[in-house]
């Protein structure tokens, strides 16, 4: 078993290393700038340390992890258009820097340069990655599009929000694990347990971090505490409420969506959740994708040495104080 | 040797039974309606005219057309988001239709829904295919950056021009036609001899798209007359007769350019160009790009009798008179 932060290591040299052509410039400048402002890279790394727990050197899987990190920071440069979000990882996003008409073109060739990662992998395994790749990327697309009409949706249930969180983020955790699979050349059976780890995995982190938006420590959280409520966002918390809302009209939460004052607000949803049991509803959801998760990877036929750097990914993603 | 309107039969045939999800109808709504509205199919009946030629059933190449196809009408989407065009094939854009989001999103699904039709291709072809689609796909993203970055660009030389529509629009009619070559197992000579007489073709095609513009029969033309020189539009003439301008400053290019009438205008600039010799100088570009197509076919090692449809399109294309 390697520690996290050696896979880390090497995958921040090797995109350090990953360079895009000079001209058009106006192409190439803010794929250099956003690939350069990072994030924690979690992605790729499950792809090496899946690889390296079926048997192969991770160096092996280097492409293929670098194909997911150039996917998912493709959906991010198009999804930041789409949500008119101003910041990134605490850096201006690429419409907002240069324009919109730019951050739809390098995100598209950021998209074609994922493939072109994936395409340098060995020949035999690429229509297995292709297919599981495009199975994917069609999925967080789709999960993109149901978020937004989640915004002007009266009714979305708790079903269709997991379902939605499964496609949005969920998928590509589960095919970076699984590239790590066929790149290894690991059983079938194997290959669609890590899968299955990684989906549940990235659902039960999602719903931490709805959890963690209200009732996290902003220290530890590092975003605005309360973001999601101030803004009426359909949480997994918020749903749950508007749900039992229903069956108790005297719950007001309709009341506190329109309460002006942010910190009133935030008070008020926090103590009204407790109440309705909406917090607890939502860490035994959690739990519940946890448990898949690890039932999964339990499964999967290699020692329990083997599993031991995942199985640390997976408690270091939920450190944070739930 | 088979007519093209059997090909574009076929072709539109398959493409109909193209299906896409209902769900989430925002993302795949607008890819049925931007599909069903159509266009020449020009780029797959490539791909199966070429399959053809060398020896294989365009059955067989159906699903590398499909790429090129779904790939053209992604590329047409996200263009029409830059370029605010209200009008495609006489219907309205995707982005007016519905938003720039949904056009954003919905040809993100596109791209990657090409890759998924090329993944049906022969496992064993797929590596070259995905090579040389990548390789493509990225180019043409390169030349659209161009051709954007050309509108602010006061000095943009012919041979950046060239290069431009080579990128934008001439390298995926090489790929559509080397797609055929590649499901075909065709030599690697050949290979590369029917890449370079799409490319030409291409850039031929597009520098009589420059001259009709201007000097084509509107009935036959398709398109309002003059509404590259109306919007001072960088084409190959304006650019050679600006260029020509430097070394005559009598010539009143400039002039030209500030003329608020249409008729006048164009009226103006025909025979401004006529008397530079700048429309001869066009044609003589497009014959060049015509002879070099041409030879680049002649050299293919298959019969003339097998070629027969290739020239029949190629002289389809270029019968609108110049």
């Amino acid at each position: 078993m390697q520690s996290i932060s050696l896979y880390t290591v090497y995958f921040e040299n090797e995109i350090g290393n990953y360079s895009f052509p000079n001209s058009p410039e106006n192409l190439y400048e803010p794929l250099k700038y956003f690939i350069e402002i990072g994030g924690k890279r979690i992605r790729p790394l499950l792809t090496l340390i899946a690889s390296e727990m079926f048997g192969l050197p991770k160096e092996n899987a280097l492409q293929a992890s670098l194909a997911i990190e150039l996917f998912h920071n493709f959906s991010l440069i198009h999804d930041d258009i789409m949500d008119k979000a101003p910041l990134r990882r605490g850096k201006q996003t690429v419409h907002l820097k240069w324009n919109d008409d730019i951050a739809i073109l390098s995100g598209d060739v950021l998209l074609i340069k994922a493939y072109q990662a994936l395409a340098k992998q060995d020949a035999r395994h690429i229509p297995a990655l292709l297919d599981l790749f495009n199975r994917t990327a069609v999925e967080v697309c789709e999960g993109q599009q149901m978020d937004m009409d989640f915004e002007t949706c009266d009714q979305v249930t708790i079903e269709a929000y997991i379902e939605m969180i499964r496609l949005k983020t969920s998928v590509l955790l589960g095919c970076a694990l699984a590239f790590g699979a066929i790149v290894s050349d690991a059983p079938k059976k194997d290959r669609e347990l890590i899968y299955a780890f990684g989906q549940n995995l990235g659902i039960a982190f999602q719903i931490q971090d709805d959890i963690l938006d209200l009732y996290g420590d902003p220290e530890k959280f590092g975003k605005q505490i309360g973001g999601d409520i101030i803004a009426n966002k359909k949480t997994l918390l918020l749903l749950k409420a508007l749900e039992l809302a229903q069956i108790n009209p005297e719950s007001k939460v309709e009341e506190m969506l329109l309460i002006q004052d942010n910190k009133v607000k935030i008070d008020t949803a926090k103590s009204m959740f407790d109440s309705l049991g909406v917090l607890s509803f939502a860490r035994e959801q959690m739990s519940i994708y946890q448990d898949k998760a690890l039932s999964a990877l339990n499964d999967i036929s290699v020692s329990t040495e083997n599993k031991k750097t995942l199985i640390a990914l997976s408690e270091y993603l939920f450190l944070r104080e739930v």
